[in-house]
């Protein structure tokens, strides 16, 4: 969009997305969008190891807000993993390049005891700062994204210990030790409300609930055993603060997943966003949606990015209320300028056709204002 | 189901069900049933690798033979990797815990030139072999069922060479290099037809063609880039031999499998049989059913096992055409003492049911005589 035709923040285009109100132009962000191989980032890894980073305020904040301004997208989500409030319980994890491994996992009764209480604001106070240091910085013009990871997939990590493909033992454990189940489900929950909760107060603007690995369960057993306490999670921000709730393969899921709750459904690459939206709004009325574009086309070069955006931008018809983003994290390889030419170019189509529509249906007064 | 009731063998319960005829009992076999914790197969992996029991036929008929034997089943699935005609095009791989790793994947036009082409009775004429010895040794009591990894999932072990949560790299390369991606799927058709064709006419009953990561599609791709090499791959077998046509993660893509092919789709745990049989119906019209207990429940014991088993049943609702089978593969840690009760189970819940309605729908004559 030319430099006339914006009228909003990013933080205030991510915002009225959430909420389904008019945007100048659609908001985009990308899962990973802090890290992977913005040069910056490349820089600080040389020195410091993922969690160093994400642990110390200054260069979690540096991170994120350099990601945000480099890749020009109106959200910054914050560089952190989802098991820094599982580490604060008491669990030693590496970090590795398929994901959390744990040296103990949780197999019994006795490992979920264990778990201990964690106080957010000393045990992920790095978090919180993190977050006012990013506002601070970006003074709008971005949002700033907190993230927290869905009771489930959180349990999936701990039961597992490792990679997973369908988190079989995570499944089984729920089965075999529902009493078990259930509490290391209520002590993640009650983290999990803490963080967000702490989040949110610190400052961010949205908050993304990760339940990466939902997918693997069928309905009637996320219905019984996870659903519950997603939806506390999700009603943990305050008013303000819009949730946004996110699992991958999860097609078979979406009107499950909305029903646990979230303003804003992110949906993955495999299933038509047009699909999606039908699916959200029949099980729980209009909600926002986001996505999808898929992380390979990334791989593949701008013009097949260029096709694919298009084609979810299709997809979307111009309904109210959509955040873009990709249908999974960013592949760690991906060029940054093409996830900058991205954002450029879903800024500039959106506008051109909000444009049209502005005559009919003009921005709220205090929109316009701010122009 | 009472010794008395039985009047079919095995073989033919199975052949019967793939083709939607009357049967006395559904039908039981388990992917990954040869292997896992079985105790002859224990016993032989003490002294031999995985690859040296699939690509020695004595050995590999014993596995396959003694794990139908033992459960009880009515399929004899042949104890082989998908990646052996792959082995056979001139790729070193080696089987690990996690899936084949390859020391040098396809990443451009000029690997995929490399593949060479396979002569299936020299080249594989041990897979052969051993289909025959199995089909002598359990003569009818199991029907012997041939496996063929499809297109897609072999491309995309090819490609991604190790490890993998969604395809990100094969399904980029797909959109790279397209020219590329057809080449390498049409080498891998031509191999994988002619590798049907040539189990069918050792002795396979039945051959289940396993697209284990399409899933990880979205339907629109799945069409494009994938079906019509499966297609070819589901047409190999000759017109008495049922192909299986089996994914995971596919709830999404259902209707696409099924337009691909199969005499029988393979349903994985995520979706209720019942809405999965309607969506196939939909989309192909009747076609039997493979399907689908959650694997996880195998590791929460009996009881979870057989309420788990009902369910699938009620799903069922006494349609005709329905092969029981897991989800997905057994976890290897599974008790093949569950195995072997859940398949005599399954055969007495359904007999009875059969029973009930036999006054009515008598099977076939020549069925009864061999009672």
């Amino acid at each position: 969009m030319g430099g006339d035709a914006r009228v909003m923040t990013g933080a205030e285009r991510l915002l009225a997305a959430c909420r389904r109100e008019p945007v100048d132009a659609t908001p985009v962000w990308y899962m990973r969008q802090a890290g992977g191989s913005l040069s910056r980032y490349q820089q600080l890894r040389e020195r410091h190891s993922v969690m160093e980073i994400a642990r110390t305020p200054e260069l979690c904040a540096e991170v994120t807000s350099v990601a945000a301004e480099t890749l020009g997208v109106d959200g910054a989500v914050l560089f952190a993993d989802v098991m820094l409030p599982v580490e604060a319980m008491g669990v030693a994890l590496e970090l590795t390049a398929a994901g959390p491994v744990i040296a103990a996992p949780v197999r019994a009764a006795a490992d979920v005891e264990r778990l201990r209480p964690v106080d957010v604001a000393s045990d992920l106070g790095f978090v919180l700062e993190a977050i006012r240091l990013v506002r601070t910085r970006l003074a709008g013009s971005a949002a700033v994204i907190g993230i927290c990871g869905a009771p489930f997939t959180l349990a999936a990590y701990l039961i597992e210990g490792g990679p997973s493909r369908d988190q079989v033992v995570a499944r089984a454990f729920m089965r075999r030790e529902p009493q078990a189940w259930h509490a290391l489900m209520e002590k993640l929950t009650v983290v999990s409300v803490a963080y967000v909760a702490a989040q949110a107060a610190a400052g961010a603007d949205v908050i993304q609930v990760f339940d990466s690995w939902a997918g693997s369960l069928s309905a009637a057993d996320y219905t019984e055993f996870v659903a519950p306490y997603s939806r506390r999670v999700l009603a943990a921000g305050p008013a303000g603060t819009p949730m946004v709730h996110f699992a991958t393969g999860s097609g078979h899921l979406l009107a499950e997943l909305a029903a646990a709750g979230g303003d804003v459904v992110g949906v993955d690459w495999r299933i038509p966003l047009g699909a999606a939206w039908a699916t959200v709004q029949r099980a729980s009325g209009a909600r926002a949606i986001q996505g999808n574009l898929d992380p390979a086309v990334l791989l593949a070069g701008w013009r097949e990015t260029q096709s694919a955006a298009h084609a979810v931008l299709d997809q979307v018809a111009g309904r109210p209320g959509h955040v873009f983003n990709l249908g999974h994290a960013a592949p760690r390889e991906t060029d940054p300028a093409i996830l900058r030419d991205l954002a450029a170019f879903v800024h500039e189509s959106t506008a051109r056709a909000v444009t049209a529509d502005a005559a009919r249906s003009p921005l709220p007064a205090e929109a316009a204002t701010r122009a």
